[in-house]
């Protein structure tokens, strides 16, 4: 591998530009999931655009979806033979509720201990500026030996619910030899990983109703069923004491852990998990270590649950209604149809006749593997070598990034997972952040990576 | 029975000033339970003082308590020789929420087709405007032949808490020969009825910790418990899809129901019910009719549930938290003390250990009953049956006053309940309203009731 050295001293030098861009874009609250925050995803969308255009790309705009714009963009200067890789990245940020569990403003970046606190800064803010930080330090000294297309998206905290549709309309203007996709992380600040599997993601909300108002529970408590409890009870019947999923054919198309798949799982011991989570008691199905349950078995989780009175002190309401939402994980073979399919008869058979429900379907992806053996996987792997002096773990992730499945299916594009995002980051929680060497580290990484690649 | 018929007048040609006081009164919100009303209760607590002393009534002062003044004050115009009555109400009132049901401001009372809109109109401000305006019209008239001792406590609405200790620290301050409880009411505008029973109740909040702070569902789904679910689940353990109650033990102490029992409830259909409802669909245990459910059988019901996203959208977060507020109505010979340690025990066996936990009671009172063979009792059904020209039903209520069992347990004191709410009030709920004709005639029939129970 010839070290562009020259490429990696002009990063060491700009790490204070990193910080502040950094800071710049995560100081735009672009949360996807509420309707009051439309502006400032058109601001942060429009800052990307701006330091895109920066870098030379060229056809950048804001192209238009059901909701919020792909900002897209491209750049040609490496000439017709070199390979092409599809950036993709999103600008938009999970809400920040509870916000009084935050240390400091979630909007108002503040530099800890050499971690960035703000809400994006790991998931994603930080990964798309080493990204971009990375083309320009190739740009700016030896050149950059490979062409990029941009496709950064703005509701993938949402569940990217018209990305698929987005793609489809925009087969060729996306054809690329490769995705690189920096939505990820590495296991800690020594040891890097790569990514080279994902689970998939069903993610619903059901509401009830019950009587037509809330009614006073002395009057009418023995009269009419209770929305709060039936909701209860429905979230109750899809997974027991024991972690075991009771949703009817839920485990059905699992694909069974093979000796291998075990193997090739990073050996994260039950200490580090809880030290992770900031739990002191695990849990989870029985038969499978902590690790295989969070990287490669299915879950059942909710994710909210609402009715009724829920301020201080005492109310004595018999609630008209009731909603939770509530998700699962999914890992290869199962497909969110088939889960939907199973979801709709537990409820046909469950839901009582005392309430009316309705189903809200907000995100579904497929789970995804990723080839090791693939030039993009083994390039990466090298570069990381380099920067970290040790090899990279092969990782799967609990999370679900569904725009891997979107590329291969739509496209036929792979993906290589890129990102410096490290599990203790907060991610989704109040006091999100990047630890900030890692990212410097990270830079360099993909500049190794793109200049080998483009060979 | 000797009509009163002056001061009959009296009433009936101050109408409007009824009217005008209770709106008057009701535009204060007095809600008990927030926090930032505070200086509203207060108000309120002093408009009241305000009206007792127009009322001539002596040693008129707000009595405090670990939280919400108690409004005392006494009249022995009487003379000693005649009886005193307590009369007991409350000033605080519910919270509006869901507030956008609200078809007006619940604090700006509108009246619509004879019945006046606005939170606390019929629990129970327009009650205790009745009452006062009862006393004034003998005042002002023939004469009024009882005494009377004032406790209007503010904390009605969060379950008295504080009352107990109040009634027990001025026990001589408080001594009368009957209570006159309005906090009730009748059955329709047409057919009045007195409430010879009341089931006690007991409110819990129970608030759930697993992991330290709210976390990704894919990175830590699998890993750690969901508190969300464990809510669900200690909630859907305590009462079956049947409507059984389940929690260990709960049905030990009650007293089934004797044939007498049955026939003392009023007959009131289930299409009646549905319509005070407002709901399609009944249910309950089954073995009881939907009066005896309401009226005579102790009931569970989740109050409110709360934990992890509830904004618009999704967000994939695996919860740190969750808490849910649920009560039980009892019947006799339940006790809030039993039922308490039925549900510590459920909860110490049922609560996994990858969570925290915690109870708090935020209210309990015994279920009482009251003696029909009482001269009160057979004076209030003369009262009823010459102002609506047929006599009472001896009804039980399916909700709880707290303050008629400590002022029998305490002071040896009965009560009389006298109110005139209607089943479909709506208190507690939106669009809460007092039928303004029955509030009339409710002070007509005071009127003759203290003219009688006087002499």
């Amino acid at each position: 591998m010839s070290e562009p050295t020259a490429a990696i001293e002009y990063a060491q030098n700009h790490q204070e530009e990193i910080l502040e861009d950094l800071k710049d874009l995560l100081s735009i609250p672009s949360i996807s999931t509420l309707p009051e925050h439309e502006e400032d995803i058109t601001r942060a969308a429009e800052w990307i655009a701006e330091r895109m255009k920066n870098m030379g790309a060229e056809n950048v705009r804001l192209m238009p979806t059901a909701r919020h714009p792909v900002i897209y963009g491209e750049w040609s200067g490496a000439g017709a033979d070199a390979p092409t890789l599809l950036l993709y990245g999103h600008y938009d940020v999970q809400p920040v509720d509870p916000i009084d569990e935050w240390q400091s403003d979630p909007f108002k970046p503040e530099l800890r201990d050499g971690n960035l606190y703000a809400r994006g800064a790991s998931d994603m803010k930080g990964q798309l500026i080493a990204h971009f930080k990375a083309i320009e330090a190739l740009q700016q000294t030896s050149g950059l030996p490979v062409n990029f297309k941009f496709m950064i998206e703005g509701e993938e905290e949402i569940g990217s619910p018209n990305l698929q549709a987005y793609i489809q309309a925009n087969k060729e203007l996306l054809q690329a030899d490769l995705c690189l996709n920096s939505d990820s992380g590495i296991l800690s600040e020594d040891q890097p990983a790569i990514t080279v599997g994902l689970r998939g993601l069903t993610y619903f909300e059901i509401r009830l109703q019950g009587q037509h108002a809330d009614l006073h529970s002395g009057t009418f408590g023995g009269v009419v069923d209770n929305p709060a409890l039936v909701i209860a009870r429905l979230m109750a019947g899809m997974k027991d004491e024991q972690g075991h999923i009771t949703l009817p054919g839920f485990y059905d198309d699992v694909r069974e852990l093979t000796a291998h798949d075990r193997e090739m799982l990073p050996d994260l011991s039950d200490e580090w998990w809880k030290e992770k989570a900031g739990a002191k008691v695990l849990f989870g199905e029985s038969g499978y270590s902590t690790t295989e349950r969070a990287r490669a078995r299915p879950t059942f989780d909710v994710n909210g649950i609402l009715s009724g009175f829920t301020g201080e002190g005492s109310k004595t309401v018999l609630p008209a209604r009731a909603m939770a939402k509530f998700s699962m994980r999914l890992v290869p073979d199962q497909t969110p149809a088939k889960v939907k399919e199973q979801l709709l008869a537990y409820l046909e058979q469950h839901v009582p006749g005392t309430m009316t429900w309705e189903l809200i379907e907000h995100a579904h992806a497929n789970p995804a593997v990723i080839d090791t053996s693939s030039k993009a996987v083994k390039t990466a792997a090298r570069a990381f070598e380099e920067t970290w002096g040790k090899p990279p773990i092969y990782d799967r992730l609990g999370g679900t990034v569904p725009v891997v499945d979107m590329l291969q299916s739509e496209l036929g594009v792979d993906t290589l997972m890129l990102g410096f995002g490290l599990p203790d980051d907060n991610i989704h929680g109040p006091n999100e952040k990047q630890h900030m060497p890692t990212l410097y580290r990270g830079v360099e990484t993909v500049i190794r990576f793109l200049n080998e690649y483009g060979k």
